[in-house]
Formats: C-alpha cells, sequence, structure tokens
C-alpha cells in the first residue's frame, strides 16, 4: 500500500464536549474534516483547488471508532493517512490521539468520490487532474 | 406594537449539551431557529417561500441573555414573536422556557433584513410581497 | 436476527446544511441520535433510565453510508433498528429516508458498550435491568 | 476604559458553512469562544485555572452582529477585548475580520459572571484571586 500523510495539533472547543464531561463523539467527524483540510493545505489539493478543476468530492462513507474518551482541555493529535488506490476514490484513515493521555482516543476512515460540478453525476475514472497530482507525490510503500 | 406568535417544543440533543452538564450557550441560536421556522410554517414564510420571491432574509444582529439553565431530559418551549415595524426588518423576540424547572431559560432576540437574491444588495424597503403578507396577518396589539 | 423498530421525522435545520447546499455528512449522527433517543421514549430505556440504573453507554463505533443528499426544506425520515444480541453491547441500524426526494439518503450504524457509573469501567455481559427490558419487548424475528 | 486584548486565526470549516454558502451565524459564539480560550492561555485564565479557583463563568449575555459574510476559504482573524469594571462581571468584546475580503465580519460582546462551583450560587464581589490576577495584568487605557 502506498501511503501520505500529516498529522495536526487539535484545540478541543468547549462547545464540543457533552454533558458526560467528554468531547461529543460525532465531532470526531469535524476533526477528521481539519485534518483533510491540513492535508490539503500541505499537499496541494484543497477543496476549491478540485472545485477549480470541475469536481467535488463527497463523502459517501464515513466511520469512527472510539477507543477512550477526551476531555475538555487534553491536547489532541490528528495523524491523516491517505491510501492510494485504482478505484476514483478519495481514502482516508484517521488516528485521533490524547496528547495528555498518551492514548488513542479514536480510528476512522472516510471514503469520497468525485462527481462532476456541473451535472452532479458520478466519475468512474480518476480525474486527469488528480492522477498528474498522484504522481507528483512522494509516497511511502507500507 | 403590533405582534404575532407561535411557540414550540424542543427536544434538546445530548450534543448539545456540554462538560458542565447543560445546553451550551450558543445552541440557543439553534433553538431560536427552529422557532423560526416554525413560525415560517405556520404563517406561510418559510425560508423558501421568500426565496421564491427572490429574497433571503441574512441575520444582522442576535442576541441572547441567559437566566437559568437547561440539563439534558429537560423539556423546552420556545416561544417566537415577530414584531412590526416600519423598517425593511424582520425582528423577532424569544422566549427559552425550561418546561421542567418552570423557569424562563433565556430571552433573545434576532434582527434579519431583506436582501436582494439576483445582486445580493440590502432592500431599504420592504418587499411588496411582505407587505402584502403582512396585510393579511392577524396582528395582536400588545 | 430479533429487531424493535421505531421512526422519526426530522425537521432539517438550516445551520446543519453546508456550503454544498446539502445536509453536512457529520449531522446524520445527530439524526441517529435523535433516533435513539426516540427509541429509548418508545421502548422505555431512554439515556437517563440507564444511567438511573448505574450505567451509561458510550458509542464505541459509528458508521454513515451516503446514498444521496439531503437539502434544507426536504422532509427526512429516520428509522432506527435495535438488533437483538448475546454480547453486552447495543447495536442500532439507521436508514435515513428523504421523503422528498423518495430516496434513501443515508444508512447507519452504531455500537454502544455499558460502563458502570462508579468506576467507569466496562461491563462484560449485559446488566440484569437491560436483560429484564429485553425479555419484556416483543421482538420481531427477521 | 482599562483593556487587555489578544488576536487568534480561525480556520473556518466546511461544517460551519450553511446553504447560503457562508459561516452560519450562530458559529460566530464558537470563534468568540476560540478567541476567549486564546485569551485565557496568553494572560494566565484559562476556564480550567479558574475552575480550581472553585468558580465557573457562565455566558448571561451574548450578542452578534453581523457585517459581512465569511465565505469557506476565507481567512478570519479574530480580535478580543476584555474590558476592566468593577462589577464582578467578565465583560468581552470581539471583532472578527475577514482577511480575505478586508472587511469586518462581524462584532460581538459576552458577558458572563463568577458561580461558585460548590453550591452554584452567584458571586456578587469579584473573587479574591480574579482581583489579583487583574492588578497583575498590564491594562491599556483607552
Amino acid at each position: 500500500m502506498k501511503e501520505l500523510e500529516t498529522s495536526i495539533n487539535i484545540d478541543v472547543r468547549f462547545s464540543e464536549t457533552d454533558a458526560m464531561g467528554v468531547v461529543w463523539h460525532g465531532n470526531y467527524l469535524k476533526y477528521f474534516e481539519d485534518g483533510r483540510e491540513s492535508f490539503g493545505i500541505k499537499y496541494g489539493v484543497e477543496y476549491l483547488d478540485i472545485y477549480k478543476e470541475g469536481y467535488f468530492t463527497p463523502i459517501v462513507k464515513s466511520e469512527i471508532n472510539h477507543k477512550s474518551t477526551i476531555n475538555y482541555g487534553e491536547k489532541v493529535q490528528v495523524r491523516v493517512i491517505l491510501e492510494k488506490h485504482y478505484a476514483a476514490k478519495i481514502i482516508f484513515r484517521y488516528e485521533v490521539f490524547n496528547l495528555t493521555t498518551n492514548k488513542i482516543a479514536a480510528t476512522g476512515k472516510t471514503i469520497q468520490i468525485f462527481m462532476n460540478v456541473i451535472d452532479r453525476t458520478l466519475e468512474l475514472i480518476k480525474p486527469k487532474f488528480y492522477e498528474i497530482w498522484e504522481n507528483k507525490q512522494n509516497w511511502k510503500e507500507v
């Protein structure tokens, strides 16, 4: 498998906690989104770049596995890993790490597809611009 | 002052609470929004109705005054009152009532303006369709 | 497989849409939560009931599969199905149905575990109160 | 008036936009919260510091005035200004600046009070620890 990755630190918002005193489970999808945006900036494939090429990439599947909790005030790091695949899909894996407790808080995965901005149809093969982008990256073999 | 009003019951979501065990203060703006939508349905001025007339009505001011807290599991009612004004503004007041504790949880206010969908410019006088709508309503003098 | 189910209608909030004009993908977890709460009320197993028995039931896994989009103003129904299992887990499946377009918007799944309120340890066998509750239900064989 | 201030940059999340393509108005309260937390870190008065002193500081009033919109992908800066007052209140003002359009997006204000953690009663005079903290700061006269 070929992979590209990045990591970001997240400041947990008070509004993201719930009455159990921990980050509400659904807010991890926001942290995943933060991770994807940071990945996009680092590697030059931001949403708006993709949009300019005539595509948007809606999420068709997302998955979160919770391992431990995050309390307000704890430091969090999200590791985002893009997997290279033949299919016209963007597949990210995530690891949410609680830097304060030194524990994995969650792992996750999202799958995105390419849709044409004009007619909102699914692209069955990878857009050319994306393949060019893929070929320029320095993928890590794992 | 001439007024129109409606009330709705809100089910507090677990995700709306925070680590203090109460509804996070910013989520009251969602309850206000629920109230406005309910008002729109009752009186035939939903966002989409207004949009079809060529306008959208962004919020230019919002205000929340918190009086007591809402815990998860408590029953909440939002009272929404539209004030009639000469200006081309939509001014709503809100009362969030905690039915479980029998206390006012919050009061609030929002001001919306009319903007033209096409050129995104501010309407300085009330759109005709809105004046017609106003004239059909059975306003309560208070 | 034995199952219990309920359905609820959801009013999509404007604040739940995103810049693509559709419900932001992560907000489906809020709809799932709405569904679980409605299920809890219908069958007498609300969060607070469970809490009074000395347990809370954190989500350890959640999964959403998106099939089509939901626009603001569209009517949505969530079907929530509890699966009966031997393990000390609460496993729900979800179907989010767009009543306006007559299409499945998403399917999903969550897994919850039982944790002891006092010492925050995982319960490896089903709590007695829950087994009693299970035995009283009129499960549908599917 | 004596003031202390700080500024932070905000990355607008896709999930914070709405179907109008701009940041949903209620999300500004999250940006204000981000600003307060940053202020707390800079000046040594984080929520958890205050909590350890036996107080929490719920928001009793919040206000947002919208001047222009923020689109996804635009850079945002929040300026947070603490006003010094005799009353036992924490009064912050906010300016949300859209760095991309070079326009003020919003201004705002929040008022917090001191509540005793133990008995959840309102403190009518400033807690001693807070007065000590105030006296150590290098306030700017404006």
